[in-house]
């Protein structure tokens, strides 16, 4: 058990506050002779990376990424691989009225309680910033599991906006601030979210991830189920309150005959499906089908809003969060979303491989 | 890490399948001391167990529970408490079709896919079967909380039947066959799944898990996060998926302001909440408040409905299954969802009091 | 984490008490498609039962198994595989005395202290008779480890006998009562030991495990060293104080030279090695050769002998302990130390192609 | 799982090789609250280091630690405690020869084999150099602990010289270069090492590690026992081929009735042992006696003599190792044994506490 760890054969455990000098990652079980070097890693580093446009925090990081150890002249060895990114923009003057009050809907309470004590400077390790480590990880996971799988996050819903799925089109994810694969929908959420910017509020989203090329076999039932392993990854990703594979929760209204998804004979030995309500995942196990996650993510809760709180003594106070917080936290969760997902798969393919050979 | 085990302290392992001798969990970790009896836990399986009632399979089991260790005169002794379910009622031959076919939903084609073999009776290791062992294990799980937790599991929605909660009702939800909190849904329900059952088809559901009386503190931040846990133990429950905290995903329609839930002085060290969005839980640490799951089950996938499939040779072909299946699996999820609930929270209870003290 | 589970790709929780009903294990991990059946376990059960000969417990246990789950049509599925052992010797009333009293050298002053209640039939948890769970975890083990790899184990010392390398000889292992690969010694060993046995006295011994065949490459460091995990499993066995691998603490006297296992060109791509100082691990990872493992038993604590002691109150008094007990129990150690290391082996092998395909 | 952690609720994993830019440990699950500044810790990495006298590598490392994140404002903060020593002296020329060659003895073979790439600069990840970052974590060890738990380690035997135990003195291991505690071996010890390291050699080691006032009830049987997990860490340093509880191997040539450690009243609860043949622990749970933990370390296999072996390529030649090596390495594995002590204590002190409250 490691409570900042996650994965079994390719395990990761990160380390790092929001205004300490580094944040990092360890990443163990990786397979050796793999190519990787530190721009690759940056290249997925910086599609997460604060201050890129205005519907994200402002504060500036480079988010520049060292391999200290684990690879020798450009290849994995097989042991473990620390990687680290220095925090450069900090300015934790910024942070002086949550030193002693709670900001309702953070998590400045709940560590307070629990620990008796908290790095209250940017959340210290309740912070977005941890994430970075993960997409850090998420790149060489996505090495392991090859060219043949495709992972590709979106936002369907910001706010109460949601996508038309009719005009969805891949496409467009990386033409727009939102990873919105509707063009029509990002062209109105930039307004509607310099609205949200302007008036110190925020709003949620809901983000997709689908990954393609999965083999079939991945995931260990019972308790080391696919869709169980990936719904507690996304669930541990800063502001998530909800996950759903395929249909998810809408599969509670459909009947037995409308759910199935229909199976015929393919070209090859496999099947082809002729839906894919599963989301890619039957018994815990993928099927060779596309692996569909959505997850909600809740609107951030530094907000420049008035709102009831207590101090730390438990008095009675109001607070207002000023700072440089993402309006919708939810932009930068799918980078995180891609990167989590990936590591989860190459987990279980690692894990599978040992299993069954 | 272990497939078939969750938990880190209070750790379980299940074994088992459908139509083999008998199926059983190992409970590890178990704190000595607690006063235990067969009749105690036989209290809870008998919550879950089939053939009570016309809305669910006929499949006649009493799942009596045996403890074979872990148990001294009534009391734990901090060992491993190994307890067995004997099968009585498999009927083996109700399933001969499924043997060649994959069922259209089901785990079949994936175990099969992985493993090159399967337990095909019954449903073998994936069949709802196994989710006896949990509630198993949730009895004690129960005992280590205490009095002072109450956990509680109902039906929100049934198909596409979802409850008033205007007219929520905790004491109605022993009263009807759907532990439905909502009287005037459950009457209406009765009709609605004669009619699902009589067609052959058969619906899903959205179960609601509430734990109150559950300490501030417990959860393990980052990737220990009590809400990660739930939704990955949740997300092991057969057909479940999708998995919310709280509002989970309505929360991405709402503001900072909102969602934010306020805090006002207490009477004692403690702070009232003026809200419960976040379901109990901020930053992965519980707050206090009651924690709050919900989770989606899909339509039971052996249906009497013809579908199209393929045999395990890859050739086209059709299926309808018989035999005796839930019409609604979600309805006996209720104490399963229950008993997740409580073995996450007493794991994490065991977890914060090695770290914490 | 699981105190009563060991591996981790190949995984064994163990339950049972002395005297309950029944004591088990469940074997997480297992790859599909490997035949098993009942009887192949119970031929390595029978090398461990008690009451064979007069050198070991006269309780007479048949250890019988039976496999409850994760086998169908003589495969694995790769499911959990639960393997029941029933007790059926127990006679109770012979441990009425250590109720009261705490043996010196045994457990159930640190089980009374750490739990506040013991099972005290028979050393409850802490007796022997769990080896024989293990025991057939490790008929599992061997079959994954496949046919080219031997492993077989030999006392080399009992009390202060000690054999002579010189007179070592494979075939006699099987031969006699004590595994013992010097006939002249064996001989020997059985008036010593009648002689330990009447008098109500008890010895140790020292067992070596060798495994030939086994792959290089496998064990994982720093922490995964297949010969850390060999000691920390030998180290679980009853009464084990000391594990040693290759020269073991001999090799504190040799100078670097005389250490090395020199290497020269071999036949095919290995290299053939000189010497074994190494015990066949290096760095923590099998190279080929031998794996050497050596580990003491401390005699039996359970003797006819008075011995000064407290009574659970804390009051000074004496205890001879009656009943049936292994003059020593060194010689029964000799399966389970067999049964471990397959079980590390096979552990390692899954890890080893999971990580590295 | 992971290769490169050990500890269950004390974690620590550690990462880096010999010659690259740093390496270090990240500590997950201490408790918060607790006193901790990098100068505390350095005390401990000092007693470490290498090149302080002329037998050990005359490498020359400041060791200095630096806290990454975990720590706010001088204490810990229940968050992953990131711990970084940067390599300052690495001349990687020295190591040119062991690029095509295996040293006899040396994990290169083995990594090799297992890897198909190491980093062969100063042995890389099998550097002993791995070794500093649990001196770092040991020191976050020893202050869960507390002041009440004493950890002293020290040497028995160096090369074929033994101590002479009827000349212990505690006080004389800080006052030599060997943490010899008797005097006069000491002494002897020097003119004995010169002669080793002129010729180009290196001899093994004993060492011995004492805890004192350990609480009763640490160790969780039977897979989590206090032993096993002590013979697992030890195991894990590098070098160590044998691992010895109390009596250890000594204890197969006793009879039961000298190896039991009698029992009689105590002033308070707790009895007094009237002996310590079982080196503080009984049925794997410590008994509130002094732990004592013996390990062997070989002689560095890194040594000026010529010896056969093969290349990578598998063709014969011989191999002289220049570079900076310890003559023995055993002398710097006293605090390293130490560190290893005071983490396994106080994992099981906070599995301890976590069942058991």
């Amino acid at each position: 058990m490691s409570h900042n760890s996650f994965g079994h054969l390719f395990r990761v455990t990160t380390w790092g506050e929001s205004h300490g000098p580094a944040l990092g990652c360890v990443v163990d079980g990786c397979p050796s002779l793999i190519g990787i070097t530190e721009e690759e890693i940056q290249f997925w580093m910086d599609r997460r990376k604060p201050g890129q446009n205005r519907f994200t925090t402002q504060r500036k990081e480079p988010d520049t990424v060292k391999i200290l150890s684990g690879v020798f002249e450009g290849k994995t060895t097989g042991t473990p691989i620390s990687l680290m990114i220095e925090n450069v923009d900090q300015r934790s003057k910024d942070y002086g009225d949550i030193k002693e009050k709670f900001r309702p809907g953070h998590a400045d309470y709940a560590y307070q309680t629990k620990y008796g004590i908290r790095d209250y400077r940017g959340g210290g390790r309740s912070s977005a910033r941890e994430t970075a480590a993960r997409v850090a990880a998420g790149a060489l996971a996505r090495k392991i599991l090859g060219e043949g799988v495709k992972i590709q996050g979106y936002l369907t819903q910001i706010g109460d906006q949601v996508i038309d799925r009719n005009r969805f089109d891949a496409e467009e994810i990386e033409k727009n601030a939102f990873w919105c694969p509707d063009p029509v929908a990002a062209k109105g959420w930039e307004e509607y979210l310099d609205g949200i910017r302007k008036s110190g509020s925020s709003v949620g989203a809901v983000i997709e991830v689908v990954a393609s090329g999965v083999p079939a076999g991945l995931g260990a039932p019972i308790y080391g189920k696919l869709d169980s392993d990936l719904a507690g990854a996304m669930m541990t990703i800063n502001a998530v309150k909800g996950v759903e594979i395929g249909e998810g929760f809408s599969a509670a209204a459909l009947t037995g005959e409308d759910n199935a998804d229909e199976m015929r004979q393919g070209n090859g030995k496999d099947p082809r499906f002729m839906s894919n309500h599963a989301g890619g995942i039957l018994g815990g196990i993928s099927t060779g089908q596309d692996i569909v996650v959505r997850f909600a993510v809740k609107p951030t809760s530094s907000i420049l809003k008035t709102r009831d709180t207590v101090t730390i003594e438990g008095d009675n106070t109001e607070i207002i969060t000023k700072g440089r917080h993402d309006p919708c936290v939810g932009i930068r969760a799918v980078p995180v979303g891609e990167a989590m997902m990936a590591c989860v798969l190459a987990d279980h393919l690692l894990r599978h491989r040992g299993q069954q050979g």
